[in-house]
């Protein structure tokens, strides 16, 4: 057996790396793993069943030297500190032109940092967020590639082959340079926390005013995955309602708490949109939801001191067709905005993203894949300077046929006392952003009176300040 | 004439600088500024009337050699690099104990690394918001000094007698170490953001639902200014109604562009809430508004894809009642937001913060003042732990009775088509932080779903994962 033709390494043997290194494998390239767990290590052997298709260690300087030159050296660690100590440990034994993949939620700046510090070194760094989860790692996930162009043909062929296939076609490709890569994951997730907190929403109200059981959602969402709604995470919500739970007689999601959990990458998008000034509301306020979720004894007084209005039930059949309608329009929202973010951040950060490209990788493989994106990736082909989805001649009909029942679902929620911010700032961005007269011309009045900060004027050139009241 | 015993240095004579001298010297402190330009330097020392109340030099070291020991120097300059070539050009001069105070709206780390770098010299240095604009810096300002404790007792008799008065209490206090002044005043900003975005949405309701015209705006501000709405952004908002365009024959409010300009404290206060885990989607929503006004062609365009739903005019009574309802529930809902991210901070950063005296200091003087903050100020004297002003139980009755316009207002708002974000976010602020039971127990069952990142039950303890679909 020879020991250096690897032809892929990977770095950190959890739930992620083993799936992802049997990927490999099952698309015959021979991978090598490695970590410092010897269990892990001999558990991939073993799964792998043949050492010359799969093989492992806990030893740095065999892993390195097992692998074919220019070596493709992937790691799936958590984001942090961790992958600077990877690098570190890696490069004593690595070559001119080898090339490291993170495959992490690292901070876009991280990535650009490290691709900086090896470039000197004659190393190649890709940052490459993967999306899918343990399930899409295993089967095909969507890969987000960005560093090195030329450096990329090396990884090319091992990504389309492992990476998830919509109509055939691999949802992976070479997004830009430096950080491209994680920056675009990390809106993915932004996008993602918007559709979730999203989901909740449609989820709350229909249970509150139609009083539909787990199994009428169950089927409720069962049948919106058939339609345009088709989406990785309508699909597992439906799911999620049928779940029993083995604790007790009930479903599973009844007994889980209600404080959500985050990461820190729709934090991320939320704070950076707001560095290059670019609105994401949607995003914004599923990552404040996920905060106020986790005061839960504070909500639990605040809603014995306030109590909560009467729910007016709703006819189920009209409830059902207005929500569907309603979340159409606010994924559609959601995904303009996180879209809107990646133009601008192309430009400012220089990694020359096309977004119909981004929208077709994300077509299947990845949490946020739906059908829907298969229209969002024909609307960036037809005008890839397209400024924000909604101006898209062929999203107009639909948004327009959508928004009633978004109005109606949004009026009721706010009559009924059923919070629905994620649906509610989808309205007020689309109603805002169709605005062609905003009231934002106070504000500048405002500023200008208290901080002589100026304004400018509708009918002449130039900027200008009053001493008001004088 | 001595040229040793000036009590107060300022940096910096531009209108803030200069006014704030003047004020200084009105309280019989002798005061001496520094600026590079000759003109401002000579213009200052005319309006001081008087070399011994106010002089002025181009020179450092004439203007350093001026002041007594321990010396106070103010630096109201551009908050980023320029206040770190300042304090290097002040240090040669300066003393041991000397006192170094940044009135701009520096970003608190700048303020944490400034602190500490001068204290190895053995200055102190205190970051202080001032807020008031021109005119509160000339006839009193709020004003928020964060620094060393003992030091601030050099400064306390100057700063008193020129900040604000409420009931002849001065709008300034030692807030804490460190970066709390700056922190408390980025936060006062954010508010500011949130309040004006309010006030900006009331205006445009009233206008297009209640037909209201510009001397009948006035007329509502100004007589909501009389009641409990009192407050400094109603006062002028009732002015700037009142303002003759000396371009043309209407008023000026009319006539200026809906484009809203921002320097950075809203984005700050916002983002800084992220990473605190502490939502502010009032203020959020006002920093994603005054990007999406900036979008101006874009509007446009959208508008003339979409056009705009017709508007069901109310009578002009009913409105202006539930208008002045909303307003006030939403104010309360946004200081109580900015309030919950400082009494976090506090922890977070060690400001040890006191919410009643900040409220107090905030009564006169600052842009947000209003006659809320005495009630502010109370609730959180009575309980000095309040986690949320909401849960204060003399806010319990005064939010219970505004809640029903507000519902009305955002339902209408969201029927007809304009974009009430703030208002929106305000009211599902406080519909999701009274729930005990949000839907958020879906979007951890999906996390687990795909990501096994785990949930907690409602009926066991622990951290539990399920192979969903098993």
């Amino acid at each position: 057996m020879k020991h250096t033709d690897y032809d892929f390494g990977l770095v950190g043997l959890g739930v992620m790396g083993r799936n992802f290194i049997l990927n490999v494998a099952d698309n015959n390239f021979k991978a090598f793993g490695y970590d410092l767990d010897q269990e892990k290590v001999d558990a991939l052997k073993t799964e792998g069943g043949n050492l010359e298709r799969v093989n492992a260690a806990t030893d740095i300087k065999t892993f390195v030297n097992a692998l074919a030159t220019p070596r493709k050296i992937m790691l799936l660690v958590p984001a942090g500190k961790i992958v600077d100590a990877v690098i570190e440990n890696l490069l004593p034994f690595l070559a001119k032109d080898d090339i490291i993949i993170d495959g992490g939620n690292s901070f876009f700046t991280d990535t650009d940092r490290r691709e900086a510090y090896l470039q000197e070194k004659g190393i190649h760094f890709f940052g490459s967020g993967v999306s899918g989860g343990a399930k899409g790692a295993r089967k095909g996930p969507s890969i987000m590639p960005g560093g090195n162009k030329e450096a990329y043909a090396h990884v090319k062929p091992i990504f389309e082959a492992v990476s998830a296939k919509y109509n055939g076609e691999p949802c992976v490709a070479y997004l830009g340079p430096k950080s491209a890569g994680n920056y675009v994951k990390m809106v993915h997730n932004g996008i993602e926390y918007g559709l979730m907190q999203l989901t909740s929403e449609i989820y709350d109200i229909l249970r509150k005013a139609g009083g539909l059981t787990n199994d009428e959602l169950h089927t409720v969402f069962d049948t919106w995955n058939k339609g345009r709604l088709q989406s990785f995470l309508v699909e597992i919500t439906a799911e999620i309602f049928n779940q029993k739970d083995d604790k007790s007689d009930g479903r599973l999601v009844d007994k889980i708490l209600d404080k959500a959990k985050q990461k820190g990458t729709g934090k991320w998008t939320s704070q950076n949109a707001m560095d290059l000034g670019i609105p994401v509301p949607s995003i914004d306020i599923a990552v404040s939801m996920r905060e106020i979720s986790s005061l839960k004894e504070e909500r639990v007084e605040a809603d014995g001191l306030y109590g909560r209005p009467e729910v007016a039930p709703i006819a189920k059949e009209d409830l059902i067709a207005m929500a569907e309608e309603a979340l159409y329009f606010a994924f559609i929202t959601t995904y303009a905005q996180g879209l809107h973010q990646l133009a601008d951040a192309s430009k400012e950060y220089k990694y020359e993203l096309d977004l119909s490209v981004i929208a077709k990788i994300w077509r299947a493989g990845c949490i946020i894949r739906a059908g829907l994106l298969a229209d969002i990736s024909s609307a960036y082909v037809e005008n890839k300077d397209l400024k924000n989805l909604l101006l898209a001649p062929s999203f107009v009909p639909k948004v327009q046929k959508a928004v009633p029942s978004s109005r109606k679902l949004v009026a009721y929620a706010a009559t009924s006392g059923i919070p629905m911010p994620g649906l509610s700032n989808s309205l007020t961005y689309f109603d805002a952003y169709t605005s062609s007269k905003l009231p934002l011309n106070l504000i500048q009045a405002q500023r200008d009176h208290f901080g002589s900060h100026t304004y400018e004027r509708t009918d002449v050139e130039g900027i200008f300040h009053t001493e008001w009241g004088a």
